[in-house]
């Protein structure tokens, strides 16, 4: 199976990046998880991005706050599918990464989640191994309903409670 | 080839969708259109989702403007890989569509582009299908290197005209 | 009587859907509380919705956060008024949620409230009960006459206190 | 039945107002139509409100821009559900008045839909006459699947087009 | 001299009130305070402004939160100079209040200061009263030169210390 | 009478303050109209403002757009009251001059009234003016009743044609 | 005189640069007009930015629009000053682009000036580059006494008027 | 080699000036650090501003927050480069600082970095200064190859953490 990047630009995202782990561990999904900056250490994000596709890689995760470019500057360097999830580590909660994120320029798109979404970004690329992979999409319709399964358990629960 | 189903909340969002068919055709991919709307026909559009994979479908659009839930609704009934484009038909430019197209739940992630941006939408799409597709990758690195070659002209031409 | 009912996207939205509980048990108005997820459980809630009006309901109450699209949803499903209450769950401080909410397009109104606003939008389902119920629509005048009371009690001990 | 009332801040707002009595006509709800300002004629929009039930008026729309006063004037002084609609009169595209209208204390709700909104105002309040009139909530049914009906056609008109 | 009347729409609102209060005695100027609420006491707020000119009154302050109509409905019922502050005492940080008091219609001006602009809102009455004042307008710029002589020693002391 | 200032950071400017000159006219206060540039021509704003006061001047009205600093800077050299008008000449709409005005520090107030809101400013001048002055408090009584009976006209005519 | 880079991401750019051309040219500063995309064109970008310090580049002005990463990527690339513009191209109105090229993380400023701001881009490059070069410095306080100058006549000419 | 002004509207904006004075220790540049008021004791910040060219000053550094004018009000009496830092210390965040700051008319720019952006305002008052100094620029170099180095360990660390 192909697998997924995981890039953060500060280690300070990690907590935004361990929900993309976990979900991508939970569904078999085999990942790399790197520190690159798309301005303190362009190179290497570039390297990465440019390799990504012969190296093994199905899609990549972009995790960064702020001026978030670094979504972007992988997308600039791969033509893989590119999740950017802006981060809230700004005093903006995370409006400006939002926005530097998901108003890319035509040429160059950047599939964006929600501001601190890394589980739903770690979903969003299992969805896209999927397309071609009936295992993995049996184990994401097995997963959604658990999901659903939870909610109707807690809508049993709270509609008996407050009877 | 899987195709790429195009789904829209109102009639008036067809020029954002013609960027997307437009770019689709460049790349030889094959498409449905169709007008659904979350709230007035959510059965079709319901029905579409649940049916998508097993008709074909690799990956979907849906365009959608004010409390855009179209996007949402469609990826609620899948496990397709779901690409939002808000639309800036309301008073608010967007902005509106934007945050409910991308701030989606944990379980239900969309995958979203710039306000108006059926393009990339569609581009998007493509890298998704490219992932085991290589052929189609190819394509798509050429067409960047098109888009690339065009910005050094003009770069060419305005760098020599300010001279 | 008819019954109001409260349904919430994510157990997380207890704390508004209890203010919604309080001002109805003050009213004496019956109801109903479920958790539906308009992406997670999609069929629940549109079923409940579809045979709202034939249970014995008369509006119902939507609780929900970030792309909010609960109120939505259920108003596609039924001709009876939803109120519509965005949450402040998400890193944007409800205005997502609200937006979500509020911006429905023509032809399927949500009757939105303020952030949080539980409270509210149970009152104002009690209003919509009491435009043919007279008995209710005394206790909804008394109410509010207690409620200026109180406020006239904090004037006069506030005038007093930085004279 | 009982009637609707609309009220509106300015002749200006006239426009969205017009929206409201053409889809209460359509659903054949009698109303009436009166300019009051909250802040330039406060007497009579106190007057209108405190009089609406016994008057027999079941529901109030209230319509205004900028610092949308309107709507929590009106229903400062009746427990008739109020409905509010934002409009975008100002240089702020009426983010100014969607605020204005939504964000009530407790105690005093509004029932708020999107900016500009007018036949969405008049729809909410045939709900909510149509709560116990079995008729009207009939016609709101046609009104709906008629409205889906619509969209299917543009749909099957489209999804041809762009085969 | 005149006095000022200072209005909260809830007593939550009096953080903001007792910086007003503060700057009022420091000033030596007579004032009054109330609880009044736009929406659950307006005939209280609507009389005390009515009458506020003969009873001695010559500016008054409103305070108020979320969407703050008090300012504005205490300026529609007098023609003295009304001083609008708006609180952030909502989950959006006082945005919403800020709209509600600044952007009033043609006709009826409301002198807004900054959120939680409490010992400000406090000034600018006194600043109105001192136009007719000497010894009050005296008594502003020693106040404002002693702000300005902390601000300067404040200067010296930090310019000294990272020397 | 104290005559008025009304000064305008740049004559882009001029439609919003006719408005407050028409106003002012209209009330027979008199007036000055300067451009001052708080950037360009800081000490001309400096110098007006710090003689105002014993130059015959009751009131100032600063008219500005962008990162408008007139009114605060205006206000930093007289303890005449200062009334801001944030304009909407920027690609903001106008919030960027809002929150430049209205936000001020500590010890500094600016009126500030509605984006573009000229003719406003000029009657809180006028209102100011009129504390003490009750010939021109009944003028403001007149022309505000006279405002009235234009909104019941209106009233009356809307609605008697859409009965 | 070192020279000044002027890049783009986009020719329809071109407005904005302008004025920052008719600036230089008009303070006599060697300049160099680029098209570079940080998306489309990252090599090229790159390259110039590496080089630029060698090349003869004193400071260097980004004009951007949308998720606006040019300013940030040329400055990752350079300790140059870079200067960036952000460009009203979007549906946000420039937002997008502010948030974007002024919230940069630690390490790598980009010196933000207004929304479609290329004349001050190029007043600051000037300022700059006066720092060590008194004649220039000069020629900016020069034209910085015409500047007031043309506001004073406008002051004279309007004062007038108005009387 | 020229000093540095650092320049902050109050003392409360210590904790972003101290990370500005830090930046510039670790480079060698002498800096002075004032508090200076734009409304407090604007004649003491404009003859900072007026004389700092001649008093060896190469830049400053403007340090504000809420309707921060003192960036502003520092350029517009110095041809120096002003760089701007909007403080986070109001109830909006520091938007409104930022807006304050950087949506300068043309004329008057004030390089403006994120807010609370103190170490980046060193950092660009640095390579102002590096310009025409090479050694400067060197250390500039060197400092960004160690923060390179940095980001590049944590990558070695967390991608053999998460394997």
């Amino acid at each position: 199976m192909k697998k997924v990047g995981i890039v953060m630009g500060s280690d300070s995202d990690l907590p935004v990046v361990e929900k993309s782990i976990q979900t991508l561990k939970e569904l078999g999904i085999p990942f790399e998880v790197h520190v690159f900056s798309a301005h303190r250490t362009p190179n290497e994000a570039r390297s990465f991005a440019q390799n990504a596709r012969q190296n093994g890689f199905g899609a990549i995760i972009a995790v960064a706050g702020m001026a978030a470019h670094l979504a972007g500057s992988i997308a600039a360097n791969t033509t893989l599918p590119v999740v950017g999830v802006p981060c809230s580590s700004s005093h903006l909660d995370g409006i400006d990464a939002l926005l530097s994120t998901v108003q890319m320029p035509t040429g160059i798109p950047v599939a964006t989640v929600a501001i601190n979404g890394g589980a739903n970004a770690a979903l969003l690329c299992a969805q896209i191994l999927a397309v071609t992979d009936r295992e993995l999409a049996q184990r994401l319709d097995d997963q959604r309903q658990n999901a659903a399964q939870k909610v109707l358990e807690k809508d049993k629960k709270i509609s008996q409670q407050y009877q």
